[in-house]
């Protein structure tokens, strides 16, 4: 079978969290690894009162096939919305629905990845874009993240040098730190761009979860004419039903995604499509939203006190002000990876850094993600990974 | 934009049915074009009632990101659903959910295919198969499909010559001949691959649409090593929910698919393999599926009838025993494609050979289905065609 295989699938590393997943199962873990959002996003009510009324109101087409770029209606709802929160001029055909965000990733690499082409990330970056774009053999070059965002000096020098088709960045509370980009970096990074033939792709999943501060204009979006925007409805609405989309002005690009992602699966499930679009129009989402960002702030918080109460003073964390995630760092030489099975002892599981870095090993971090258990159940995790830490360092 | 773009979307060859559908909006324009599953076909009041229990019975599961494989019940049921009618021993572990069997094409392209590596198809194939395997820039072998099936002396000495990872078929009521392989056929392509390092993939979308004759065993599944047999809800329950799957008794087969898919668009909807799980084990697929073959058997009849009645003596075509497709072959030196604008104006479409065939033009075929229009519409488009036909010959 071996010599079946492709080049591509052999370089495509499995996914860490994936494999945890499994792992997560037992009931008296507490499991700070995962990306689920807490279920009190999904309105579960609502939604079955929409699908009641799509069946009954646009009937076989919610179940026919469709076309490959979206339901028109919900990518003008997108359009509206964008426009309305960002002061952005776009209309449905600037908008193309994908089977989640990740599918987004997929389609970007493939459209324009050939093998040895570069592609800039920030470091750490999200593991599950490490994996799509791995499938289409880029070379990986990863920026430092500050507390600023991406370090601009160290990109342009980066661009100098090298054969970079895209930058892929998460401006608004990255994961796996939790960090955002200020303006000044914002403003950086688009002087950079804006003479350069290379694609910046924001990646914006978390925005609308933002529970402290100011929400900044988006770097490319409306301003550069290389740039895509990808959004998805899994934080705000539900992830099992797979729909993210990707936000263009360039024509071109969406041409080609759209061509990619015929060849890929046709089209994304209609009915969803259908469900979110009639949901988002006869409920208040800003609404819904609110009470989502009020939990997390409350469970962020909650993990905050008890870091500060249960962690060894030499571990350093980040403060996020939305999403789902924050980065812990330990002291240098203390791998997070071989810590791993004494923390599965002590019933707590994260995700250590290393699946976010390309080719690094045993690094010293960890994302915890505090979405998906109550405050106390948080403060308990908090413990027996305080006193795990107590031992190792 | 042109130089940032892959090698690999430049060679991926668009849709002809995708952009077809388009111009198929007209109301007046009696379409043969597409592959749309009669509505017939979407139990939509049965759907809703599952929606409504799930919904009740599983919460926020239906909701929630879920493993890359699929739900495992609905996994099971397939799995004995096979055992069943096939005799095969299959249990969960052999089946992987798919968004659509479009994607099982993406997934098995991309797991296989390095550049230049041979691909065999039939001669005629399907165009999204073509366009799929495309992304991955193989080398295509074309098969003549004879009305036995795929010429197994030609496939002999294909395999001889070239570095094959796999040959891809539709057996039964293919797409776009509407033509079986006969029991003959399938036990010589056995023979021939039972020592060969070499994957056979049949895709089965339309198997259970037979409305005449007898099922014949799968060449593959349960008797070749490296076997894959794709399946799909798409023509029995809905295809707008993107619900197929791949079955394999070789384990590192779908672990890589699974990868793969992983990287891709990390799982299905969850919600629709809920939903399709629920409606299969809450009411009688089989007798919904004869409702289905007993509307096709009556629209496939009524196509032929009228092209016995409208078409000029030289046109031959295929009598299909179940599926959604019957091909037409046209005298020598007759174009399809060059026709099409004509049968635009009489108001009647179909899709010309040439999409089916890798590297050919102005091919004098064409695929017609009949699935999605009543059988007096049929009459009176096969008899504007046969017009069109008799102009032009």
């Amino acid at each position: 079978m071996e010599n079946l295989l492709s080049d591509r699938i052999k370089q495509t590393p499995p996914s860490f969290i994936r494999s945890i997943l499994k792992t997560a199962a037992d009931p008296e873990i507490i499991s700070f690894a995962g990306g689920l959002p807490n279920p009190i996003s999904f309105p579960q009510e609502d939604l079955l009162l929409s699908m009641e009324r799509i069946v009954k109101t646009y009937g076989s087409k919610c179940f026919q096939y469709s076309i490959t770029a979206g339901l028109p209606e919900l990518r003008q709802y997108i359009a509206e919305r964008y426009n309305k929160k960002f002061g952005l001029n776009l209309n449905f055909e600037n908008v193309l629905i994908t089977t989640g965000s990740q599918q987004a990733l997929d389609l970007i690499g493939k459209i324009f990845l050939n093998k040895n082409d570069g592609v800039i990330l920030e470091k750490p970056s999200y593991l599950g874009a490490i994996q799509a774009f791995s499938q289409y053999q880029p070379k990986f070059y990863q920026i430092e993240l500050t507390q600023d965002g991406m370090n601009t000096e160290e990109l342009e020098k980066t661009l100098q040098n090298n054969n970079i088709k895209f930058i892929y960045a998460i401006p608004d509370f990255q994961n796996p730190t939790g960090l955002s980009y200020s303006e000044k970096t914002r403003q950086e990074i688009r002087d950079i761009l804006k003479d350069r033939d290379i694609v910046l792709i924001e990646d914006d999943p978390y925005g609308d979860l933002r529970f402290d501060g100011v929400r900044l204009p988006y770097i490319g979006a409306g301003k550069l004419k290389n740039s895509i925007l990808m959004g998805t409805f899994s934080k705000t609405v539900t992830p099992g039903m797979r729909t993210g989309f990707i936000i263009s002005e360039n024509a071109e690009i969406l041409k080609n995604i759209s061509l990619a992602k015929e060849a890929s699966d046709l089209h994304s499930n209609i009915f969803s499509q259908y469900l979110i679009w009639d949901y988002l129009t006869h409920n208040d989402i800003e609404e819904h939203i609110s009470k989502i960002t009020a939990l997390y702030k409350e469970q962020s918080g909650a993990m905050l006190n008890a870091m500060e109460r249960y962690f060894p003073k030499e571990i350093k964390y980040t403060t996020p002000h939305g999403g789902m995630f924050l980065w812990v760092t330990l002291p240098e030489g203390v791998s997070s990876v071989e810590m791993f099975p004494k923390a599965l002892e002590k019933k707590v599981v994260y995700v250590p850094g290393d699946p976010f870095y390309v080719g690094l090993k045993d690094v010293n971090a960890m994302r915890l993600n505090y979405t998906n258990a109550d405050s106390k159940t948080i403060e308990e995790g908090i413990k027996r990974l305080g006193k795990l830490l107590e031992d190792v360092i």
